[in-house]
């Protein structure tokens, strides 16, 4: 093994270590977590400010915002009332768990019911860190284009939900969801697939469903 | 310094020593290179189709297609007929100058003017990593949001060239390109920026004039 893949596979076995520990603490505090990755510009954070406001008055959230450089889309979320902590990772190309074990000293963890990470927009990177979340969810919008999920394939092995974003925008743009459904079942069977725009609210309901039916299956 | 950032700096100091090696064999060879960097989905491809068709009677044009995983792109930019070569990273985030070096002993490098790299889907990681390219160009495309500059500033200000990809999408979109030019500018002083639309073509006169001077300038 070169020395590059061992300190790698090291760093990665240390993250399952503290990955746990955040399992651990969230599920004696009740807190439901998911981790949010998509490409820079797939609609994460307006996607977020709408689904915190439709939650909010039934569940106490908390949110970890995750961007290499800036605050703004913690400051966006801020705009829902909810506690937000804004990790910059000054360069790293994902959030790790010992990000999140930081920042979560910085959030009311006693009086929260859902934790919502919203990872650096990647396609790549936050597929392989383990956070202690308990749903993994990836957006991937139409202007992006159906050939995402060949290109990067872990990302979407290894999500819970994939929410197919901006959906409103769908007559401009050549896109083929009936292929994209079906790559993206072949590389991983158990996968949920919804379609959502943040704009026009379709599939809004859905989801909201779909994420409180698996909140009430954790906190039960 | 921990052992994690050693590793890393290690790793960029050997990356440098290879991309000075291909920068060397590259003027040697009178070859022009430039590395077309952007989020996954704001359109490299489409883009370096369309420019590759309108250069290769004037150029002898090679391309080095960098992905995660899967040949699709590599199969488009073959169907103009220069030669292309396919780099799988295999899970790693970004190009790196040592994958440009094995990759050209699949390129006929004795017969070409112009390579066009086209790294993997990432505004964060393929910034750090210089190939030995005479130029970097980024891609930003309206649906992505006028906030990646602030989130990602690393990419913008190390590159030469900012084209603001699918303009005839603009009308759709809240993106405010006077603002993203004011904090780009900020970042790098040196930045061309220019609006392109790879399906109405509009930018691409500006743009082919721009490239094609600069092969020029290097290449006499």
């Amino acid at each position: 093994m070169s020395e590059r893949v061992e300190v790698h596979q090291n760093i990665l076995d240390k993250n399952e270590r503290i990955a746990e520990e955040n399992r651990s603490l969230f599920e004696k505090k009740g807190i439901f977590v998911f981790n949010v990755m998509s490409s820079p510009g797939a609609g994460k954070t307006t996607f977020l400010v709408e689904t915190i406001k439709r939650l909010k008055d039934k569940y106490r959230i908390g949110v970890i915002e995750g961007d290499v450089s800036s605050k703004v889309d913690a400051e966006r979320i801020a705009s829902t009332g909810v506690p937000v902590v804004q990790v910059n990772t000054g360069g790293a190309c994902h959030l790790d768990a010992s990000m999140i074990q930081k920042a979560l000293t910085h959030l009311p963890i006693d009086n929260l019911d859902v934790l919502i990470i919203e990872n650096v927009g990647n396609l790549v990177c936050p597929a392989e860190w383990r956070l202690g979340e308990n749903l993994k969810v990836v957006l991937l919008s139409i202007p992006e284009g159906d050939d995402k999920p060949i290109k990067y394939p872990l990302m979407f092995s290894s999500a819970d939900i994939l929410l197919l974003t901006k959906i409103d925008l769908f007559s401009y743009f050549n896109f083929n969801i009936d292929q994209v459904e079906k790559i993206v079942r072949g590389l991983n069977s158990n996968i949920k697939i919804m379609k959502i725009s943040s704009i026009t609210f379709e599939g809004f309901d859905e989801w909201l469903n779909e994420i409180e039916r698996r909140i009430e299956e954790v906190r039960k």
